[in-house]
């Protein structure tokens, strides 16, 4: 089911294709410690138009522990793109040089417009303002690998939900599982209707809140992310909210014991760092997590 | 004949050793989707003082599919150079630490006195504003591999073939077969008076021309670089002479059936994108033979 | 006594240790030239939040001949530091995808910093105005190499002995041999207090000299690092004195006949060329000792 294919949206993987990345995910954690010949002589192509270092080296590290190597680049900087290339030949470079390609790039569509003129199959590793779906694979492995299986879980996602990519890669793949999504946010930084819509669709039950407080009890997974003081248009607005959203020990006190709290890093203040140390803190081990999904999703593509 | 030589100029390669070259090459093709043990434990160093993408990753693509590994840096930004160290110095250090070196320099000269201080071999990835010698043997490469011969083909330049750094490593390339060559340029944008010299007095046959459309017809091999308006005192003079030298499918229309169209890339705009569908097109292929003809050169000189 | 310890200051380890080091490291200099599978599996990561081709690519080099893979990023640019992340986080990230993590930073601290946050070892690559302690090693081990041992040897160091990074952490170095060291520098370039103090109260023999001339013919050792003329309150002192401490064959012609010249490298003028040619420089065999002196410490602290 996934051999040849292109990673472009979470929209396009079915539940049992994602339970089969899963396991195999599981399998790949034994080899996440050595180096394995699965994929000797394989060469996976970084093209990263934006940076990322997190997506850019955890997808590093998985290709050389399936035995194959990595070649690109990261930043505009210093690449052929500064001379006026298109990204379709930046491209079709990488493709007669490898044998998978990881896309990363400021604009929307860039990892579909890679796909239609790459031959070898085109993961995107993020683009534009709604896409990143090998991070929502990884997010929802993490919850996987922590409670069993995703159904009948409650989970709160927190902050800009609007802007953040990962949002809307997550509530898409949430749709294949049995969730209660409790969505918290400042009324303008809901999700965009067409993501709404599309959750609505699928059956995925939803609702929204303005307070985390209100909603924290109900929850077995928290996911936080950023709300960037550029959203709003009145500074005192911004002061007025950001305390309400930011993850304290004492959000916590009311949390559920096994609660998960998870972020798909980097972070800057929106988790306090003494949360780090209480058991609630997962998202360090949903980091890790990054390496055995992202060796799945390779091996079961180009193996 | 090529067993620890440094690669700084295309004047330097006598025939025989250019179809050993091509030879290897073409061995090295089968190996090219695969990783073999050949150069185990050697290690390439990439000098990248400028940027280049292409040249970059085929070079280490070549390398890691022969078994070996590759460090070094790109740009200036971030290494020693910008401390004050001189090239020599930074040579010496990665000469240090690696089996063979490629450099790659805005200033003319600059593989020449790296190939003077360091003991390992050096190849030149493009200096100055007219040597870029492992470029024109890949292309070369490419009209061997298509042609199955150089000799007795017909090979038409268009652009600016005084300040596109491949034109005349090119140019120097093609005195070892029996080929004609046809100029095509404005009066002022010809080779510069050197490189016809040479050209010259090695016997190749050659003619300039201003109108690409007066001898197309009578073209196997089409090669096109770039115009640069920048190049222009009068802008009009740009504008008016610009079109004429753009390939088009309408460019093409009387073309020979066979006539293979080549670009070292990256390119702007000077072959519209509708080319890339006609059979003629053969830039992308070309770009693709730079791993096994570039395996081949690295082989042969350290294996 | 290594296995699985960071490396932050160049006080934290013993003669013993030293020498086992230096033991292991003339071991490995007959692997420096081929790939052996030590290492095979384990990772590398270089989090080089400041630049330093020199010491990030031969520890790239060392990681890579005992058979392992090196991941990570130099400078800030394009990191996720540069959206606000805390070096911890960006620690913790590393520390998820890899076996050993070399810091470099401008802060003094950091390498301890990230000791602290990460599970792996952490290798300080450089960090604030004091501490170095490979390159330390890597000299002390060159002279190891020289002179068959260290004990008994006369060393000048001369140049800027307070603001050079490396300067603190020789020292810190030379306490634990029987060496005499002469500091050759402008009253006000001496080393700071705090690191005379230490090499005092281990007992060091040294000197204090503002002139090169009168100690050059007692030396076995001359290290040298920069003058920097932004040190100098007054131009035309540094006019004055930046002469006597720049090191040309005029000033060897007092020397001991096998007195050997170092310099942590890149240098700039502080060492006039010519004297590359002379049997006293040892600086581009330093640096290449670099690399199994780091294969050494790397495979001490995770084999």
């Amino acid at each position: 089911m996934w051999r040849g294919r292109d990673v472009i949206s979470a929209r396009d993987f079915s539940r049992k294709e994602l339970e089969e990345l899963f396991e195999v995910a599981k399998y790949m954690e034994k080899y996440a410690k050595s180096r394995v010949n699965f994929l000797k002589g394989k060469i996976l192509a970084t093209a990263f138009f934006e940076p990322s270092t997190r997506t850019r080296i955890s997808f590093e590290v998985a290709m050389k522990k399936l035995g194959g190597d990595v070649v690109g680049f990261w930043g505009p900087e210093g690449t052929s793109v500064e001379k006026g290339e298109t990204l379709a030949d930046a491209v079709r470079m990488l493709d007669a040089y490898s044998d998978i390609i990881v896309v990363r790039h400021k604009y929307e569509g860039a990892a579909k417009l890679a796909a239609e003129v790459a031959e070898s199959p085109v993961i995107n590793g993020g683009d534009g303002g709604f896409n990143h779906p090998t991070q929502a694979m990884l997010d929802v492995y993490t919850i996987w690998r922590e409670f069993g299986t995703v159904d009948g879980l409650r989970v709160g996602l927190v902050g800009d939900l609007r802007h953040a990519r990962t949002i809307n890669s997550l509530l898409e793949i949430f749709t294949n599982f049995n969730v209660e999504i409790s969505l918290v946010s400042p009324d303008f930084l809901r999700p965009r209707t067409e993501t709404i819509d599309y959750i609505h669709s699928r059956g995925v039950k939803y609702s929204f809140h303005t307070s985390l407080e209100e909603v924290i009890h109900t929850l077995d997974v928290l996911y936080v992310v950023r709300i960037q003081k550029e959203r709003f248009i009145d500074p005192l607005e911004y002061e007025r909210v950001k305390g309400s959203y930011r993850v304290t020990q004492e959000t916590l006190k009311n949390a559920k014991k096994n609660l998960i709290l998870m972020h798909p890093l980097p972070r800057v203040d929106e988790i306090d760092y003494r949360v780090d140390y209480t058991p609630h803190a997962r998202y360090f081990k949903q980091a890790a997590l990054g390496v055995p999904l992202r060796m799945a999703l390779i091996y079961l593509i180009i193996s």
